[in-house]
């Protein structure tokens, strides 16, 4: 075959998605695993390894071939070195990706956090298509935050920018696994919606999340409590307009401080996107001063779960030079 | 004389002031007049234009030496039409200050929000030279901010990022004068540490601001508060504690999201800095997720009540490609 070769991995803690793309940057092969992050660092690395040598073995490419390699992960990251330190959900830490990739590949790797990356595929690829200045939310697990500004990506002094998830949006307010008190993600992330509803559930007996989840509320996770909202149950409905009243709260703060172009929201927990969608602009509208609440696009992600892949492609093509068709 | 000039004003609410920069960006010529807003727009711009012939006067400047005239102005502008809106606090709107600068003095005209313009003078002159990204926080009145981002102004969409004062920090929390409730100026604001101070006062007699203020606590201002927190007067102690705390709370969302090198705060509060810095820095650690606390500075405006009027000025000399020593 003629021609160079991106590859592109997304890890997310749970899932490695891997894809390579050709100089018109057209998906050529793409695969999805499991991280099976709790079986160690050693076991995941493999993994990642693993899934871009097949990538590369479906679509007949040889490492000679490969112009580079983008990375988009879950953080914390020191970007400068290419490791990634110690995703707080992982239970290991210090894995020097980027130096990894290289030895086998032998090609430039370029790393990223997952919500920047998420942001930049959504920047070129996706909802944020002609923006200057755009804020790309996930609400998943965790909450996270991706900015760019002037069309590039925002990384701060740290690398540690974004982080959307913590900020105080309560002080003295519920705990975040972070170890602070009041943070977005504690009321209005994936893992918190699925704590209020157990602890809901705890005292009260009203919910038909109970008969769902067979009387055990162990059971119980965000899709079960998207179900019952459909289903006309009361407490899920409520615990989705608290989740987005939150997240409208935190959404307003970007506003106010950042007057993007165009906030765009991704995440597993968009899935559930009617549920949470007019609480958390009623919030928004509440909170912010003057007209930019009328003025900025609240979007979900186009690229739905491949944003952060997508983009982490387009770091990667952007770096080395790469022609395409963008 | 030769060589070219450039004017500086600094409109900030209730002062006017302009100086007159020589092609070294030395101060030729400075005056600080009040604004006398009271008396109406026509009456303020009469005074912002006199102020402008008196340093060219002061300094035998004549018009056709002016390379232009850099103006700082409180929101919320029209940056595209070089227009003050209307200002909150003076009751009047619309001064098309850029084009009546300009049929005077037939030189360019830069207009910028007071905030952006004081983070800009901060960035080359002050606390923040050296630094990529940084923000300025004003405490005086109100709390407005200015971000730098890659060494320039950030301005957002609509000119309108930055607005520090009016993001929630309390759900439901105290009543802003921007109609909102829980904005971070309804809390740390001059303005709101003496409303809370006279809250006090209507409830509680142990303080000495009553003696300070012969018994009527409309005489109370901020100067009063700070004087009595430093005579031993418990509740203003914890006024200015409570404060800092809920300036820490808000400076602790700007690291979580932008990272920056460097805070530097300005206004006239800070010059009750010793009373709210530590709780301030406290509350910033108690919200603030990682390592982000420990690295960044946060540090006073070294321009002082002039960050602004510098500012302007560095900006019209970079927009018209003034020669200068920075």
């Amino acid at each position: 075959m003629e021609g160079k070769y991106i590859i592109a991995v997304d890890f997310g803690g749970t899932k490695i998605a891997t894809a390579i793309f050709n100089s018109n940057m057209s998906v050529v092969s793409k695969i999805k695993v499991d991280s099976e992050a709790a079986k160690g660092k050693e076991h995941t690395i493999t993994l990642i390894l693993d899934s871009i040598r097949q990538v590369m073995k479906l679509s007949g490419v040889a490492a000679e071939q490969l112009a580079g390699v983008g990375v988009s992960s879950l953080g914390p990251l020191n970007l400068s070195k290419g490791v990634i330190l110690y995703p707080a959900t992982l239970g290991w830490k210090n894995v020097p990706i980027r130096q990894l990739i290289y030895d086998e590949f032998k090609a430039p790797v370029f790393l990223e956090n997952d919500c920047n990356a998420g942001a930049y595929g959504e920047l070129l690829l996706g909802a944020g298509r002609g923006s200057d200045n755009l804020i790309y939310i996930t609400v998943s697990t965790g909450i996270g935050g991706g900015i760019i500004i002037d069309k590039k990506i925002y990384q701060g002094k740290n690398g540690a920018s974004g982080e959307f998830g913590h900020i105080c949006i309560e002080d003295d307010g519920r705990k975040c696994l972070c170890g602070n008190f009041g943070c977005l993600e504690a009321y209005a992330s994936g893992t918190a919606i699925v704590a209020i509803a157990k602890e809901y559930l705890s005292k009260q007996k009203d919910s038909i999340l109970l008969e769902l989840s067979n009387n055990n509320p162990d059971n119980i996770d965000c899709f079960m409590i998207e179900k019952a909202a459909y289903l006309g149950d009361i407490p899920s409905v409520q615990i989705w307009e608290n989740a987005g009243q939150k997240l409208g709260h935190g959404i307003s703060i970007l506003l106010q401080l950042l007057d993007p172009n165009v906030i765009i929201i991704g995440g597993g927990v968009t899935k559930a996107w009617s549920l949470f969608y007019l609480p958390m602009l009623n919030a928004i509208k509440k909170h912010t001063y003057m007209s930019t609440y009328d003025d900025v696009s609240i979007v979900r992600a186009q690229l739905g779960q491949e944003s952060c892949l997508f983009g982490a492609a387009m770091i990667a093509a952007k770096e080395i030079g790469f022609p395409s068709s963008i």
